[in-house]
């Protein structure tokens, strides 16, 4: 007995065969993205290679779960819109039973991840846990009581736009000063952008001038380990944000752990000291003592490990 | 059969006696908080005028529900701190079992105020409810899937202390830029003597320097009213930063509405289209659309219905 957990992102997908506490096979393809139904094919072949896999592993396959980045009508099992898939108000979940006569679980690919770290991650065996994935945006997971917390309509847990700076930089999603216009990786290649063009000079900011389209994020945690003060300077006052909408989230839910996971963790060193100060000035003491702030423990594999369980999770309590 | 629900503030504590879904008998009494032990009688000597009461209207008290201004310790039934009574570390629930032999049930003021909204009030029905008090500082109350959400240790809910403008104004709580130090009456208050300060004038600014000292929030209100430039931007100012808190909070929530209640509420022509702009610029569209912002019905009430609510689910499921 198993199930299938799959990771769907804008860039590559992800799956696993998970029987019995472990992973039992793997498989990765980059999604191609070019239309509903190259991306349908990706998601049914990974699907397929898994299933043919699981005879010869003695695993029968009950369930197929998925985490997709974007927005999901959860009663119909529909993707209402995803920011960088060409979905929009797909019947995931009917496309999927039909293909593979299976129980079929849907969810967002950041409520998935939070699933898994406080199921088997850093914050295994919390009830009241946090996920704040810092990548290119900023994602969100809300467990309560063990469970992923969806909202009238799914679309909860867009902690990436709490608004924590009511003046502050406009944010892709129209407002100003949420934590992703502050603290994410296109909030940190805005402001090496804005002082490249305001005249700072800094060897890291005469790189970013020789390639202005080609300049990583990842560089500027590089360029801050060899002395660039700009670059350290830039990362500490997201670390400080991070630490501000942390505050605001211990506030809010009174978590027994925040998680936190993505690449902008790569940079962890820099934003740490920042970001517990400010949770430190501006949480209440109550909540503060009791809200641990971990690094995710699963890495990439959060994602479809978090699937699967939500896939467990529909043939019957597994824990 | 039935409840009694008690609300217990820092100036005045309001009982009801509470069956069939219809409040039979009211007490009210001033709270004197010069010790644990004066405010302690209050408490016992509303229980039992109530329960005195009872008999001759052919109700058995079955259970008494309490809402209390103060961080409450839920595995326990002890209020650890409250900002505005003299308890620290009270087992409160231990001292009415003791002194009436019925199950007690013991709750956050606002959070038993979203109860009742959610169940009985404006929000009637609905499942995931945002409730927000607004008066001298900002009460949060998050009903999850119809029950209260307290997170780990009952401290859940510091609505008022979600941060939006993290450069802002230095709250009460040590933190800059909450919700309550931008859009509270305290907040109001404050910006009310930095303008007399700095030499600004206006009719509301007159009066106000007259006697600093006894210038009521109220007084705000009445001024836009009579068409005091001054006191119309402040509170527009203060609908702004509600609204964007309201944002946040339909952004992390995704809630069925939002619900307000306090005597803030006093100025709600005021803050009104401030704050509905915000949300609207500020919340992401799929949230956005079906929250509904909603005014309490319960008034004052609120705060012993819920008690009396969460006293009633400990006789058993009455809805």
């Amino acid at each position: 007995m198993g199930v299938i957990g799959l990771d769907v992102g804008g860039t590559k997908t992800a799956g696993i065969l998970w029987s019995d506490g472990k992973v039992a096979a793997r498989v990765r393809r980059d999604t191609d993205a070019s239309s509903t139904e190259t991306v349908l094919e990706v998601i049914f072949s990974a699907c397929r290679q898994l299933m043919e896999m699981a005879p010869s592993k003695g695993i029968a396959v009950e369930a197929i779960g998925l985490g997709i980045a974007g927005f999901i009508d959860l009663e119909e099992g529909v993707i209402t819109e995803a920011p960088n898939l060409p979905f929009h108000n797909l019947p995931i979940k009917k496309l999927l039973e039909g293909e593979f006569s299976l129980p079929i679980a849907v969810d967002n690919d950041a409520n998935v991840a939070a699933l898994a770290e406080a199921r088997i991650g850093a914050a295994r065996g919390m009830r009241n846990v946090i996920h704040l994935t810092l990548g290119t945006g900023i994602g969100g997971g809300i467990l309560i009581d063990g469970m992923i917390y969806h909202g009238a309509r799914g679309a909860a847990a867009e902690l990436g736009h709490m608004i924590i700076r009511a003046d502050g930089p406009r944010c892709n999603c129209g407002a100003r000063g949420c934590l992703e216009a502050l603290a994410s990786g296109v909030a940190l290649a805005r402001k090496v952008h804005e002082l490249a063009e305001s005249g700072v000079s800094s060897p890291m900011l005469e790189e970013y001038k020789k390639s202005p389209g080609s300049f990583p994020a990842s560089r500027i945690a590089e360029h801050a380990r060899r002395g660039d003060g700009v670059a350290k300077s830039l990362l500490e006052e997201a670390g400080h944000y991070l630490g501000v909408g942390i505050a605001s989230l211990v506030n809010i839910f009174n978590p027994e752990a925040v998680t936190l996971s993505g690449g902008l963790l790569g940079a962890f060193s820099f934003l740490e000291g920042p970001m517990r100060s400010a949770v430190e000035e501006n949480a209440i003491a109550l909540s503060r003592r009791c809200a641990r702030i971990l690094l995710g423990t699963l890495g990439e594999d959060a994602g479809c490990l978090g699937a699967a369980l939500l896939a467990e999770s529909y043939t019957g309590p597994k824990r």
